[in-house]
């Protein structure tokens, strides 16, 4: 099936320093299942991506500003990693509050590799079962989750995987999830 | 005085990532201190800087390889920040033995911005006053801290700084610690 996201509109929040394809696969896998997707940030324009964290890797347009968006106007929710982007995006208290309304909407949300960071500074990783890059387990492990080391992990309605290597199981993985949501609603 | 460390080994720990200037500056207010700075890392040849975590910003030369170093071969160790390089750093379990012996050591510890990642991995921040770039103050009081937001905060043998701003005064109050805990000695 191509069009099990026909209609969806999926939010993906990141900013400077986001991991390239931690962005460009997901969304091309969400927008050839049907879905819409929009770049929110923290700053309109451009974000600056990088391969491997060090390595310039052009950019993103954005397509909205994070402050004042609502998960009422999404049906998903998207963090990629890459280091730098939700060590910035953490210090925002507007994109914070999104990321918190949104797991409390009940609506799924997917992160990866460092995504999770912004989940800590939520506070809602708590009781959760979950994975990431190996760096900030120890971080995830002190906020409340349960860290486990698989490619790919649901927890209800939050999908976490470790790093670009799980790019594959993690995109089919979250197609599903986010169509299995709208079937709910 | 300009010799009050005057035959004094400071180890730094760093690796690709790290900030230029919060391993220039310290680094030059100890060498002016008559110290001898030691640039320990976990790759050898030459580590990456960068200007704001985003923007290249030349190499540093390594000095000598982390895994084997041991505490009794210096007198205090230095952790500048940059986002990527703690997040290099705490993945690395031989880099994080190090910081973790020379915390136990008793000798002086000092870390500005990003640096106290380190010392979370480590375990060696429980109970202890300190402060950080503000991306991982969460993550800090996780692990027990208790954060504060000052330009320089020393408890015991632990020095912290939370950005590129504070290094005058970082980098005036390091060269202090480390000449106090000699005499000590």
């Amino acid at each position: 099936m191509a069009d099990e996201l026909n209609g969806g509109r999926i939010a993906i929040l990141a900013t400077d320093g986001v991991e390239r394809v931690e962005l460009e696969q997901p969304r091309q896998a969400l927008d050839q299942a049907g879905a819409t997707t929009t770049l929110l940030s923290i700053k309109t324009g451009e974000i600056a991506a990088r391969d491997h964290d060090l390595e310039d890797a052009g950019t993103f347009s954005v397509d909205g500003d994070v402050h004042g968006a609502s998960p009422d106007e999404f049906d998903a929710l998207l963090l990629p990693g890459g280091t730098v982007n939700p060590d910035k995006l953490r210090m925002d208290s507007g994109a914070i509050d999104f990321v918190r309304a949104f797991v409390d909407s009940g609506k799924p949300v997917a992160a990866i590799c460092h995504g999770p960071w912004s989940l800590i500074e939520a506070d809602r990783v708590r009781g959760r079962r979950l994975t990431s890059w190996p760096s900030l387990r120890t971080d995830l492990r002190n906020a409340g989750a349960k860290v486990v080391d698989e490619q790919v992990v649901t927890d209800g309605t939050l999908t976490t995987s470790r790093s670009p290597d799980d790019l594959p199981a993690f995109c089919e993985r979250i197609v599903q999830e986010f169509a299995k949501a709208r079937e709910r609603v």
